[in-house]
């Protein structure tokens, strides 16, 4: 691993720690390095700016001069909320910027670098481009085809179950599996869930335990808006967003309750009885969402699945088994043949507690 | 690691080589070393005999006077087939044995290491005795309750299904994983399924693609006796033992039939519409199995994991979704409350090519 390599995988982790916190803008990090030692360091402040290079340079202050940058995205040549930040490298007097890939966004992409090496600084790109196109995969998705990108996460038993046949669900996962998953939350820009889960389990859907500031916002997906009004979501509406994904000629008693209660509510096309999953990701990356964290129930991600719209899958299997009465963890899919089942790349597997973790993306 | 462990290993390593092929007995390997030097090595011949020590001290021949002999088992004392182990490795001179466990064998327990200590020999005991008592869990548990230990494999979709609502199951798990399996088989004493799955599947349930001499038994557990007679079972009883489970009053004509076909028929009680686990498991320890390897289907998965009866459970998890519509790897178990569910600590996780392997073992 050379220094290029080095520096960029800071800046990429450093990038992460936005995650979740920036959209619709995109996650970056920035780190400058003047004469083999860190001057600066940022990422994308929560809601999106300032962007990562300005907190940087700050930081940096005069020893930017003559120094290379290191950018996890292309640098911004528009001037939009805040200057651009290809023109703040600039001026500041950095010499060499070093980023993985152009921005795909068409205000931007090429013009960063073309504004830098206009100006005499030296631009080297492609250093860990892989790793940041990953990073960054939400953001992409979402400027170049108007949709999120959806993390699927299914909790359950070695067989595949997410409840018994009476409902009871608490614990199947460990209490680690269980943390890791508010971690996962927090690293996404909404949490979503079916109408079925919100019902069976009132869950808060927060990111609890992690120290952290800003809650990603609490998405349900309810055809009918038949949700309980005393649950807690409808408590807490108020401080944490909640959005309510709805069929066409909602109740308008509940539609007006709930917009009351402080829920944000967007009407989407029905497609065979259920909210289709095309129009419901284009609502909500019309809203400026990048990274979805779906958690279920199993028609929601049966849906999802079904129409092709699972990124990325994770599930968490416990070694317990409890048999074909239990509530599967994916409802019915409608799959003719096991040729068109949608498929997967494994990306990980680990134990967590007692517990596994495996982590597969949607093949090509 | 000291010399001790080491040799241990090898020993318990050597003994492995066994396992599937010595049942009633047990895979026993032994490691003489005379001044740091390995002199004899041997282990349980298939069909359980001769037994480890007599191969290695043939191996060792003068050599032996004077060796620590390291075996994984405490080596017999009964005159049964062979002359004792014991009674060998004096005679050969052998100056110390070293060797996990003790026998449960009553016939053998403390008596093989008495009779060593009565004519001088030094014995040590204890080193490496948890990876002993897992190598030889099969044959203990036969011992001690009269019931061969039992493995459920499950490949399955990532949501637990093993077929399509059409039947279609070839293949959800990818060509490592299916070769994982043949080393599996080759490994136990017998390879067990339903009656559904025989007819569904018409499986051969042969070790293939490994270069062994010996099969397991195949053994069908089929209430009614209602299977294929073309199928591939039938055809090559003669070749490799199919052992048939089944109700009480079968068809006469069916139990004749598959008597001449060269079937071996093993009358089991019923309980609940079902073969009882329990008599069908004592059955199969009568007759001398200690390591079964069951493939399913769902209904014989259920009803070995309601009935308490899996102490292995490995799972094969490919990354495609099937939905509730396809065949649940495990069947109606009749659970009442989560709390007693079936439960299992993890042993391993890997990665097998496109799938992940996940080996638990029943929790105390």
């Amino acid at each position: 691993m050379n220094d290029d390599t080095r520096y960029m995988a800071l800046a990429l982790s450093l990038g992460r720690r936005g995650q979740g916190n920036t959209w619709p803008n995109p996650a970056v990090g920035c780190v400058i390095v003047q004469d083999g030692r860190i001057v600066g360091r940022g990422w994308t402040a929560p809601g999106g700016r300032p962007h990562a290079e300005p907190q940087a340079l700050a930081q940096a202050g005069d020893l930017a001069r003559g120094a290379t940058a290191y950018v996890s995205l292309e640098p911004c040549a528009h001037h939009g909320h805040t200057p651009p930040c290809a023109q703040a490298l600039i001026n500041a007097g950095v010499a060499r910027v070093v980023a993985p890939i152009s921005d795909s966004d068409p205000r931007v992409s090429g013009k960063g670098f073309d504004m830098l090496r206009a100006a005499g600084t030296e631009v080297t790109t492609g250093v860990l481009a892989d790793r940041a196109a990953r990073d960054l995969a939400g953001f992409f998705q979402r400027v170049e085809t108007g949709r999120p990108r959806v993390t699927l996460k299914l909790a359950s038993s070695f067989d595949g179950r997410i409840a018994t046949a009476t409902g009871e669900s608490q614990w199947i996962t460990g209490p680690q599996a269980r943390r890791w998953v508010h971690g996962l939350r927090s690293r996404h820009d909404a949490v979503m869930v079916g109408a079925g889960t919100a019902r069976a389990d009132d869950p808060s859907l927060t990111v609890r335990d992690l120290g952290i500031d800003r809650q990603p916002v609490r998405i349900v997906v309810s055809r009918r808006l038949d949700l309980p009004l005393m649950g807690q979501l409808a408590q807490t509406a108020r401080d944490i967003p909640v959005w309510i994904c709805h069929g066409p000629h909602p109740d308008p008693i509940l539609h007006r309750t709930w917009t009351d209660l402080g829920a944000t509510l967007i009407g989407c096309d029905v497609q065979q009885g259920q909210i289709d999953p095309t129009a419901l990701l284009a609502a909500l990356g019309d809203r400026g969402l990048t990274r979805i964290f779906c958690e279920g129930g199993g028609a929601l991600a049966a849906s999802l699945l079904a129409h092709d719209k699972v990124d990325d899958l994770i599930g968490f299997t416990a070694g317990l088994t409890i048999g074909a009465e239990g509530l599967p963890a994916i409802g019915a899919m409608g799959l003719t043949q096991l040729s068109l089942a949608p498929r997967f790349t494994l990306q990980d597997v680990r134990a967590i507690g007692p517990d596994i973790l495996h982590h597969w993306t949607r093949s090509a």
